[in-house]
Parts: C-alpha cells; structure tokens; sequence
C-alpha cells in the first residue's frame, strides 16, 4: 500500500471524505466541509477590499464554448462531456434489455449541450466578452464551482470532482501581471496564518502527447504558470494547491475580450484548490480540527 | 414571448441570472447567492436540532449505483452520463480534425463511472447500506449537491443544473412517515415567514412513456409523494419547490438497508428547491431583496 492510499484510509475512517466506490470521488463530512468554508472565508479577508465581481457557474458550461476554447487539443483526456438518452419508448425497452444483460448501454447515449467545468474560470470569459469593451480599470472577478478532471486516483488530493476558487483579472498586461503577483504575496501571508509551509514554483500544465511537450516547456521557459506547492503525501513531491497563470493576450483574442481602446486584453488567474488546501491543513495539523494549534483555528474560525 | 421568458429575460437584465447560451444552465450573482444561502441557514434553524448527519456529496455519483437505483426505468430521458476521451495520440488527431470540419465529435467519448446526480439523496442509500444496521432509532442525513436532469427550458424555475437541499430518514414506517409529516408542518410556518402562500398537494413524479402513467397513477394513489407549491411565473400551474417523498420499503429492499431486527427499513425524504424557492422569493417580493418586506428580510438575514 502506498503512502498515498494510507491517508485516504485515514480519511476514510475518520469520516471526513466518504467512500463511493469510485476513486477520486467522495462524499464530504460537515467537517470536511467547515474547513472549507473556513479557509474560503479566508481568501475573502484577502481578497474582499478588490471589489471583485461575484459569480458562480454551475459545475457544467456549455458546450460550444468549451469546444472553442481549445481545451480539447490540450487537455482531451481530463474533459467530461454530459450524455443523455434521447430516444422513444421503442428505443427505451431496448436500453433497458441491454443493462438487464449487462451489456453497455451508454453507447447509444447522446452528447448533451453541456460539458463539466474543467476549471471555474472557463464559461467567465465569453461571458465577459458579451459585455462589449472592458472599463478603462479592467475587470476582476470572484468564482467558485466544482471542476471534473478524469483522472481517478487513489491519491486524495487527485479527485475527479473538486471545487476551485478563483478570482480572474483582465485588463493592460501590466494590470493583470501585478494582480497576479499581489497574490502571491498575499499567499505567502496567508499559508504562514494557517500555519502551512509552502513553496511557489515556475509550474506546467499536463498537456497530452508528445506535441503537448513543446507547450509545457513553453509555458515554463516564460514563466506563465506558477504553483503554490504543500507536501501533503510526499515532501518529495509536494501537491500544487494553487495556480498563478498569465495567459498574455491568448485569451483576450480566442474570446474578443477587448479594452476601451481596441486593443486586446491580457488576463490571468489565481486558482484555490480547495479540496487540497483543506487536505494539506489536515494532513499537517491533524485529523480532528478541535486539536488544530490555536493560532490557526483563530486564523480560520476567529 | 410567454410569461416564462419574460420572468427569464429580467432575471437576466437584473443580473441575477446570467445566460450561458445554454437554456437552464446559468451563472448566479453574488445576491442570488445570498438569497440561497439565506434560505439555507432558515432551514437549518427549523431542521437543526434533529441533529441530522451532515454529508455533502459532489453533483456525481458512482454509475453502478446509478444503474442499480432504477433511475434509467423511470426517468431515461433527465439522467446524464459522464463521457471521457479515453484515445491515444493518433485518436487525439481525428478527433481534433473531426472538431476542425464540425463533425460530431463527441461519438467516440467512452462512459466513465461518473454519472451526474439526479437527486442529492442517490448516493446516500449505498453508503449508508454499507455502515451494517440501522441505529433503532433510526437515522437522518442532511444532504445538499448541484444536481441534473436533461430538460433544457425557458422557464427559469426549471434548470438542467438546480441545487437541491435534502433530508433523509430512515427507519420504522411509523418513524418515517412521522418525520414526512413533521416537515409538512414546519415548511407552512417557514414558509410564511418569508411571505409566500403556499399549497401542499400529492403529486407524481414525471415517469417516462406510456407505461410511466401507471406508475404516476399508483404513486398518487398511494399519496406517496406531495409536492409544496407556489406561484412563479403561473398562478394556475404553481412550481413544484419541495417535495415529500414516502418510499415505503422500496429503497431500503433495494439496497439492503435493514434495522437492527433485520427487518427492511422504511425510508422517506424532504427536498427543497433551493433555485426555485429563490426565484419564488425574488418574484414575489421583487429583484432587489433590499427593497423586501422588513419581516422577509428579518426571516432570512436576522
């Protein structure tokens, strides 16, 4: 048994996550979800005095604008799209004849217009681009949702269905690039409050094949993507709790995101994973959060 | 334009709603929000002291529960299966060519074990089958997850992607049907503290095809299910907002759920609408909940 299957057993007997027979899905206990709520409240003592707008998204968006993201040639192997039966009474006995012999009977399911969230910024952009022209300050805005990745794991800071925080900017690349370094300086003060022993580090994302290799190495060699990293199973190979990205103007010109000028709009994004950040807290200072060091239940209860 | 879409397009217009593009999937605004997580701490002040056992489950479920609940025999049509890319690199490339040209991509995705939740109480019956025996006096759970059901519609009190709050009880038919009763009680009061007229009537659920009617006629028959119901966009045909269910012995036969004298446990479950209570607040009271009658506002905020 690896080290990562020990915690999830610990979390398993304790209760905190809830076994459902399949990996990286779970149910969470009322204090599992306390911390939660805890280090979110957290992150709005931090962030509040930005004004970010608020919106949360469903944890599925529509499906044209995630096929125009791109996050297919990227990512397709992470991606869940929704299916449904759209047959007729005819086509309904021979579905259920099929799962009575235990055959596949999700062949004939029929792509749906919605697809799960990959990450809580994803439907915020065309969404923002309907608007017209960003004001002349830029734009900032505060998400939450639950993201799906495909990647069942044992490890439980690798979960299929997981809530990211985010908060995303958009404005002069100057403007997003010191939003995005506001945040890890504030990071850096929030993590000590809690208690918790991070690095930052120049990161990439996964992206699939050998072509998705020469991506990586971009991203890396221009610093696009920085990671919050806490051991939680391995001090080898600590887990990436948060994410800093610059997208340039990528994302201003895929969606039309435009200033008051004409000119494209640069963004980026700061992304809790919050599933992670609660698992690093409790790996760290214990199972029972009555036992956490008093200066961090201050920190996250007050 | 019928009144359904009026009420959307000023939902949309006061930006407490905003369109996806995707008809009942939307984002909601921070006093959206509010107004459910208000509601929320209303119902935990009525429901409190039962000392139900919190668990929050994501808005997926294990697909061999799913398969096994029955859902795909009475509802094929709301149900949606979650599909991966599972290819290799060379399938990665006639996929994307596939996307390029705007053929239908999706084809080729592959089930996972994922399917999304029909009602937050699916994955609670497996879990709590596998604890052994129920406790004599039975056992509650207090569940709330996004959840799906395939039916894309203008009417905004009807959304493919709704969070539902739920309890479940567990134990005599006497014990159960008791707790039923008991919340039929409390939601009139709850009800008119926040200022809405509302009726409890029986209901049924809307089973598939032909065959479904029989099953819709014994379940109102047997007055298994009543459903509360207020006026959203029709005073003639007022919206189902919450539901109470008596499942009998059906779900405790299917799933093994049994009470310490091996018997079969009866089960029964309390559902709110928590969209649809918001939007029959925010209808009947007006867009902006500053402007709500003090005793409303009272209710909800303290």
């Amino acid at each position: 048994m690896d080290i990562q299957t020990s915690f999830l057993d610990l979390l398993f007997e304790s209760g905190l996550l809830i076994d459902t027979g399949v990996d990286g899905l779970y149910g969470r206990s009322a204090q599992f979800e306390d911390v939660i709520a805890a280090f979110e409240r957290l992150i709005d003592r931090f962030g509040g005095a930005d004004g970010a707008e608020v919106i949360r998204f469903p944890s599925g968006m529509n499906r044209a604008f995630f096929e125009t993201s791109g996050y297919m040639k990227s990512f397709p192997q992470l991606a869940g799209t929704v299916h449904s039966f759209c047959g007729n009474e005819l086509d309904h006995m021979s579905l259920l004849k099929c799962m009575e012999v235990g055959e596949d009977w999700t062949k004939d399911q029929e792509a749906t217009d919605i697809v799960l969230t990959p990450a809580a910024c994803y439907p915020l952009y065309p969404t923002v681009a309907k608007r017209g022209p960003l004001p002349e300050g830029g734009a900032l805005f505060d998400l939450q949702s639950y993201c799906f990745r495909h990647e069942p794991s044992k490890d439980p800071a690798r979960q299929q269905l997981f809530r990211m925080r985010e908060y995303v900017c958009m404005g002069t690349d100057k403007h997003v690039t010191d939003f995005r370094q506001s945040w890890m300086d504030r990071v850096a003060e929030m993590m000590k409050a809690v208690g918790l022993e991070v690095t930052i580090d120049v990161a990439n994302d996964p992206f699939f094949g050998r072509a998705g290799k020469m991506l990586a190495n971009n991203q890396r060699d221009q610093k696009l993507k920085f990671e919050l990293l806490i051991p939680i199973t391995s001090t080898a190979k600590p887990t990436a709790c948060m994410s800093f990205n610059y997208h340039q103007d990528a994302f201003g010109a895929k969606w039309g995101l435009n200033l008051e000028d004409g000119s494209v709009a640069h963004t980026a994004c700061v992304g809790f994973g919050l599933e992670r950040i609660a698992l690093a807290l409790l790996h760290h200072h214990g199972l029972d959060t009555v036992d956490w060091p008093e200066s961090v239940r201050k920190a996250l209860w007050g």
